[in-house]
């Protein structure tokens, strides 16, 4: 990795500019067998009484077994919750938080992919500092209100190598009557503790292993190829600074490995290898920690209207019935040409990326070397080949980019801003990737 | 780096080794001007009263006055305490005990190097929990006891690029009248936040640089060398599991980008770069974050009774006038030869740190490159040449040997188990390294 300059003193930068960046990662606990701790970690955490919000497939599996015996073991009052939605409506979450309130319990844990942990956040945002979630969310759409203190102890127990939401600060929420997603994000919605259990992802059938890969290898190849911290505004007080900072050396180590794990063995990963499904899963959490700080941009962006815009698409190879587009399928089907907008902004940057990636090297002027490498990757685990494949056509490419344009809290941190145009023909390049 | 193989199966290891890892950072946050938040951090944190631990030193030159000059403008009540000792023994530790229950403040800060630092930890340890510093003292030296709740809140504010002890669990301590230096470990010692200010370490002398330094890049070797965790014994319990547990995927990313950093800016970073004193700001947290989960084994273990045997040594470029072997000074002078002993147990991963060190490749069987790059990097900041220039001699082996023999916490993760002659061997080896 090159080393950009790094500011030692306030001159190093203009005045206006940032000249500090912050990492946080939740504390994690990794291997086979750590969910069987989860008992033991809510004790140490000062847990009676744990309100468990569990995905429902995920405990018809039997997948959270482990972890719902290790908390009887330890002798704590558990209420379980297992009514979550896959990528959860407000309405979904709202059911959640009633119940967690009418539970009173003194703690939150959550068995299942980012919509279960997701769910959880807010659940414990919500009984700790009362209100409602609109409070909450982002800002236009919500009212931004920032939580004064810290949440209850929350134990977060992955079982999809995805969303990384065990170490970030972002709640994501589905609103359709208004066609969006937008989130809650602040460094107090982040888990107390993790526990990365590459057994439970197992029995994961292998699209979802594929649409959760591709969200873990774009969470790391946007949070490296986020603008430099240094290139945003300097904060008025400490309070102000935003959870996506810009890119900064610590993210860069983090999304820099997450790639190249995802590179490595996402392949493996969806054709059933536990060990590459172990990989995939410690790739998930640090890509977590590294878009935690850095942040995402123009694919999340655009993932948001294509996955809220219409509820149309069902993944023939994903269990259940629900018509959704799998989050991480959303994200990459822009990807390509989203590098392709940015290239310029940092050639070389990319170019790492790429090679990250692959392991090859490439000419430092490869702008194509990016949108191939990840294109290559999506075929390989038999994504979907674009926005059209999900559901879209050119007539729909104005209500996309609108949507698109809603998440500045994203594109604030891309290399590029994109104008309108900009984000027209990046979802009309993405129809067909191939 | 090369990818060892990650248990995703309980069947992966045998049944009685180690299945997990677990990696906790504290929260960091860097660049020129971040002492300024001290005040805002420590608010948020919900302090009202701050005992704070500064360096006499660093309060002499002033390097504490912007964080000093913002708890006052946050309204902080502040007991001010700078009776520090540099390498503090455990009397110099009780002193700052006794001063900080008396002031009976609700949260604690540190400014300065890892013994202001480390006074600190010690001092809130106390002033939560009670007892006597023994009482926490590692074992067998001390009772090992283990505090039962987190401690008060606590901000350091590192002004060396050395100990890392800002994003450590460790304490260390010497005991001049057993001759044995010793610490306290556990993961509720780790400070709440950290804020690592390059501008700090600006006016740091040469000498304090290299020797602070060295001590990154050998925290930065020894935690990549350390064994697997995946071959220590599986504990009983998750509260046995020792704060050194062996290298692992997570703390190999730190580790590595330290010594890359080591070697790329340490030499700028004597010569009074403020670039290169940003980096090895960085590095160090970087290198404590590695080595607060993997461990530090061979050179720390004979650094010990290199620092605690003999107080004769006063390092000619170092101010003030005691006499002590600076802690970094302690740990390289032996570590050319600890990695000529450890190189059979893992040849790849030496070389590898070589090449991390000085950018260069080795071939696989390379002995001589870490030990090499190592050495030129020392005589190239200006360190004694070995552990004659300390003060010791051939006579003084069999003591010396005896010292590090008891350092078994720390020689529990060498990734080769020296034997009393092993070590031996050691010293002499580095009584001229050139």
């Amino acid at each position: 990795m090159t080393h950009p300059a790094l500011p030692a003193a306030p001159g190093d930068v203009p005045e206006a500019h940032e000249r500090l960046f912050t990492i946080e990662a939740t504390p994690v606990k990794f291997g086979p067998g750590a969910a069987l701790d989860a008992g033991w970690e809510l004790q140490r955490l000062g847990a009676r009484h744990v309100f468990v919000v569990v995905d429902p497939a995920v405990l018809a599996l039997g997948v959270a077994g482990p972890a719902l015996a290790s908390l009887d073991a330890a002798g704590l009052q558990v209420t379980l919750f297992s009514d979550v939605e896959t990528e959860p409506s407000i309405a979904a979450v709202e059911r959640a938080v009633q119940a967690a309130r009418a539970a009173g319990a003194d703690s939150f844990a959550a068995i299942g992919g980012g919509s279960a942990i997701d769910t959880a956040k807010v659940a414990n945002l919500l009984c700790t500092h009362g209100g409602q979630i609109m409070d909450y969310v982002n800002p236009p759409v919500g009212a931004g209100r920032r939580p004064p203190s810290p949440l209850r102890p929350f134990l977060a127990v992955p079982t999809t190598a995805g969303s990384g939401s065990e170490a970030t600060t972002v709640a994501i929420l589905d609103l359709p009557e208004r066609h969006i997603k937008t989130g809650i994000s602040h460094r107090l919605l982040r888990p107390s503790q993790a526990l990365v259990d590459p057994e439970l992802s197992r029995s994961a059938p292998p699209a979802v292993i594929a649409a959760a890969g591709l969200d873990v290898v774009c969470h790391a190849a946007e949070s490296f190829l986020s603008r430099p911290y240094t290139s945003r505004p300097r904060p008025a007080t400490p309070d102000e600074r935003p959870p996506y900072q810009g890119s900064n050396p610590v993210a860069d180590l983090w999304s820099a490995q997450a790639l190249r794990y995802g590179g490595q063995f996402l392949r493996r990963a969806v054709q059933g290898d536990t060990e590459a499904r172990g990989f995939m899963m410690l790739s998930a959490t640090m890509a977590g920690v590294g878009f935690g700080s850095a942040g995402v941009h123009i694919p999340h962006a655009c993932a948001y209207p294509i996955a809220g815009l219409r509820h149309t698409y069902r993944d023939p190879d994903y269990p259940g019935e629900k018509r959704f587009v799998p989050h991480g399928f959303s994200v990459i089907v822009t990807s390509a040409a989203a590098f392709r907008f940015t290239f310029d902004a940092a050639p070389e940057r990319h170019v790492q990326a790429a090679s990250f990636l692959t392991g090859r090297t490439y000419a430092p002027d490869d702008r194509e070397a990016l949108p191939q490498a990840l294109l290559d990757l999506m075929r390989d685990v038999g994504a979907p080949s674009g926005v059209a494949a999900l559901g879209y056509g050119e007539a729909d490419i104005p209500a996309l980019t609108d949507g698109a344009l809603q998440q500045q809290r994203l594109l604030a941190v891309a290399p590029r801003s994109p104008s309108r145009d900009d984000l027209g023909r990046i979802f009309r390049e993405s129809l067909h990737n191939w």
